[in-house]
């Protein structure tokens, strides 16, 4: 293999595509990228067996072939090359020299044979949307998937597309996510993507103005996301049924600042920590609301000002998780609604049914 | 003690201050800042018993008294308060109010009696100068003081005055930093500062253009930094002959552009981590440098263009040492000074004797 190329056009695509390569693996394939010389173009590939990327880039092919490199050692030469010009040979013996200006590295490269096969998905695509959508439904569902293997399928999130309405959820047994966005599909459908697959593809997903698009077989799905494919398997099992599980009414609502509430918690949080874990204690009251919390370290409380409706409720809860949900909230103002003390807790927008997240409350003791 | 302060006012304080506590300690008061309120202001010490921190900012004294608080958890609070004003209160018991607006912590603080008395050093200022001066005095040289406990006072700072010159010079037995300035000093004197003093003060050091004082006792030394004393004990025994140690003549110059030749071994040095150590390689030709190393990785080679007078040579290095010595040089262009593969290589600027790095080579194993 022989091919001249373009240093910034192969150190993004590089970065890139190590997004879905193995940091540490028993297999040494793994921790490469496939490299592949062909017509005037070079494909690099990396995989780790669950997650896939791929991308080809224009190149000046001498001699078409195949080489693994080690993603990170590759990384790193081109990024330090002198010039803009950047060229990388192999021998049948898999020696491989990248050569810029002066520069000159020989490094030994692994058998292509070696580097696993991705699967294919073939067919017209599902879906349309602008990365800027897709990205912001990701980034706002992602932190409620699950982290714990006791139901591997809440370890990614739901697409369910209904009627023309994608609804991203995410749910981990404490609290739920949920983001809809309107689409442009005829067919009803719903799948769900490993945490892992969505968070690489949220670090890809850059001009948000741009057209990406997903296509789906039966066990996997493709994202194509500028001149980039990532492939990815998708997750089995029987998701939760969200919508049994979104409370349908409350007997207290509150309006509040978002920025306010995060500010507050955050200040009364500081003396909760893993050791010391506490509930957070909420008063919903009139036009106001109080927190507190008392751990061995001491006390805090703070109040803010809020507009509420219906009964006054105290109700205790996870620092960390009603915090999650509060900055993942893209406006300025929110409703929290509730029904009861012990009743999950819906954080929603004052208009529009864009985003919805439920908090578990904590059971207080009584003092 | 009671007393109402000025937010910003009470984080910079804190913030300084902390940099002289213990993050860990068998003595719970050395994690604290000792709070003094008297007359009309509030002082805060912090001190590790090796290292003293204090300053003074203007505050209502409603009540006057002494309370230490952890010093981390006082800037958590501190930094997430929502208004500018504070009140810190503290009763018999030592049960400490911090409150700003509805905000309120309640925590409690520690005996002042339990912290640690600060020396005392009295007399006149030995020098005054600008604090850019002293940061980049600091800065160009701490790199290359001892981190090995073999010969403690070389875990210091060497400043050696003679004919208003002051000198800075580090050395760890296998390289040396020195840095020269002019200073007003009438009288000669020569003392040792710990690395760590210096690390803190250089932080410390603000607006380069703003004065800043030293004084000296006999054991202490005080650093006075716009409103802030660092006293710090002075390391003792006998510091190296570093005039002795300077080779003073050379067979070999070479003139190079600074971050070049830093890029060049840079690239080179990417094959060469802690597990796979291998010296850099380096010959100095009539109008090149070519670099290269070999390891268990590969092979990298590299060349930059220089002007050389005199032998050619070709010289071994530790890269991370070079390196080092090459990012502490704060001219465009240096001169290398070297006198044959075995001796020490000066790296000094083209004009003026402001600083001097001597890098030790390594032996080259006959190829």
């Amino acid at each position: 293999m022989k091919v001249i190329c373009n240093k910034d056009k192969l150190c993004d695509a590089v970065t890139n595509v190590s997004r879905a390569v193995s940091s540490k693996s028993t297999i040494l394939a793994l921790e490469g990228i496939l490299l592949q010389a062909k017509g005037d173009s070079l494909s690099l590939t990396g995989y780790d067996l669950e997650l896939g990327i791929t991308t080809t880039i224009d190149a000046k092919v001498e001699s078409e072939g195949e080489i693994i490199l080690s993603a990170r050692l590759l990384s790193d030469m081109i990024r330090r090359m002198p010039y803009e010009v950047i060229e990388i040979s192999s021998d049948e013996k898999l020696l491989t020299q990248i050569v810029s200006g002066a520069a000159e590295y020989t490094i030994l490269g692994l058998d292509p044979q070696e580097f696993p096969e991705l699967p294919t998905v073939s067919g017209e695509p599902l879906l349309e949307m602008e990365a800027g959508a897709l990205k912001s439904m990701i980034d706002q569902t992602l932190f409620a998937v699950a982290v714990s293997d006791a139901k591997p399928v809440h370890k990614g999130s739901l697409f369910d597309i209904k009627e023309s309405v994608l609804t991203v959820v995410s749910v981990d047994g404490y609290r739920l996510a949920l983001r809809r966005e309107p689409v442009k599909v005829g067919e009803d459908v719903s799948f769900v993507v490993p945490g892992k697959t969505l968070s690489e593809v949220s670090k890809l997903l850059g001009d948000p103005e741009k057209q990406i698009s997903l296509t789906i077989s039966k066990k996997h799905i493709i994202f194509h996301i500028e001149g980039y494919f990532v492939i990815s398997r998708l997750l089995e099992g029987e998701f939760l049924d969200y919508k049994a599980a979104i409370p349908a009414d409350q007997t207290t609502e509150i309006l509040i600042s978002t920025r306010a509430f995060i500010d507050s918690i955050e200040r009364i949080s500081l003396l909760i920590s893993d050791k010391l874990r506490s509930p957070l204690k909420v008063s919903f009251l009139d036009e106001v609301i109080k927190s507190s919390c008392s751990t061995t370290i001491g006390k805090a409380h703070d109040e803010i000002a809020c507009k509420k409706t219906g009964d006054d409720v105290d109700m205790g809860f996870n620092s960390k998780y009603l915090l999650d949900a509060l900055r993942a909230c893209s406006s300025d103002e929110v409703l929290l609604q509730v029904n009861g003390p012990l009743s999950p807790m819906k954080v929603v927008p004052k208009e529009s049914d864009g985003f919805l997240f439920l908090v578990l409350p904590v059971r207080l003791k009584s003092e």
